[in-house]
């Protein structure tokens, strides 16, 4: 068994002291590679057991970091063959992509400032919305968010303080990836798009006349289990964003 | 081998003639009656080998229908019991629901007119839209939709001829109804919404004043082999419409 592997083996630095799940840490380096056409569609991708002993993990471990590759249509099972990556059109990219990651797919440069936050017992309508007793204390956050120094979004989120982002995370990055780092992963949103006049006051952080039109997308997202993460409200510039979506039929 | 059988048996009807495929008419029964808690979490349902011959379809027939099951996160497979209903908090309901079928679903009473219906050979715009070649046959079509007998949707529609559906046919249901009754089945969209002014030809279909706010938007379908069927641009009234949405990370 001294012949060189004919599959590909990902060089992946795991971080055993994060909170990010380790399957999570696996998949996601090798899911950018075929994304980014780095590996290419037929490319033989070692078994979990290998996988497992090569980056010494549980074998329950690399089987999920290859079914998490697989339900996103980037990995192909076939008999005889083992895996492979997937062709081109049948890859799923991921609907969950936040409005940050689609600003910066669209060549922008997005940044946030957090407006304020702070935390509070949940009132009873609040709690209703992230599952929760009320009473159990939330972190409620207000962020701008701009692109190339522009004001373009207003963001008002709700989660739980035990897993609430640090401010400073929210200044770097999406509100999806500063959980990710407190090992919280969003799978799953329900999202409801409006659109009305913006108010004074949203007006002016928007730096719009009053009355300018701004899309409103109400969002609750939930982690692996199905509990909430977060319920938020954005506002949009409606002259100056528009929201992408891909849907499957399943 | 007389004993009843311990699995659930859906007592499908085919229609051998309709162009829906097999898998299809199989599947979406069973995928109601989960979701209408008819079928409740952890009933076992037969194998595909039994399926196949109870239902005089073949194998892969058989492993489709309960494939698309499993996709829909609506089965599970677990050694030594076969397969059965999956937990309710793992379903995953169908993401392309239509705006008719969330009209219905929030209790409205969704019709449609069919404003225009016309053929001609496709421009150069449109051929890229629809990646086809310029000046292939195609069909244009304009929609009012109705709840409860007032306007709230106006909907523009264009595809190839050789699958357009019937007036008749889009009077009664959806556009992705109307194509699936063509055997053409719709598995993915990429969509953008965004928020602006009706203009007056608009506003006087909408019946809303010239000005108002309203919801655009752009739709393209593929089926399954991942061919665009359909490019859609739809505008709906901002008083009396939301659009909903569940998105998931894989």
């Amino acid at each position: 068994m001294s012949q060189a592997p004919t599959y590909f083996e990902a060089d992946v630095r795991l971080d055993r002291n994060s909170p990010v799940p380790l399957y999570h840490q696996i998949a996601q380096p090798i899911e950018d590679m075929i994304l980014s056409g780095q590996l290419t569609p037929g490319t033989r991708l070692e078994d979990e057991l290998s996988m497992a002993r090569r980056l010494n993990v549980s074998r329950p471990t690399a089987r999920r970091a290859l079914q998490q590759l697989g339900d996103h249509g980037l990995l192909v099972r076939r008999r005889g063959v083992g895996t492979q990556v997937a062709p081109t059109r049948v890859h799923r990219p991921n609907q969950l992509q936040t409005v940050f990651d689609q600003m910066k797919s669209e060549g922008r440069k997005p940044t946030t400032e957090v407006l304020s936050y702070g935390s509070s017992p949940a009132s009873a309508e609040v709690a209703a919305k992230l599952e929760i007793a009320p009473g159990t204390n939330i972190t409620t956050i207000r962020r701008l968010r701009l692109c190339d120094h522009q004001p373009v979004g207003l963001m008002f989120d709700v989660v739980r303080s035990s897993i609430a982002p640090a401010a400073i995370a929210l200044e770097r990055d999406s509100f999806e990836s500063a959980l990710a780092e407190r090992g919280v992963i969003v799978s799953m949103a329900r999202q409801t798009v409006s659109a009305r006049k913006a108010t004074n006051p949203e007006a002016q952080l928007l730096r719009i006349p009053t009355g300018s039109i701004v899309l409103n997308l109400q969002n609750i997202s939930y982690d692996e289990s199905g509990k909430v993460t977060t319920y938020g409200e954005y506002l949009f510039r409606a002259d100056r964003f528009a929201l992408k979506g891909t849907l499957f039929a399943h």
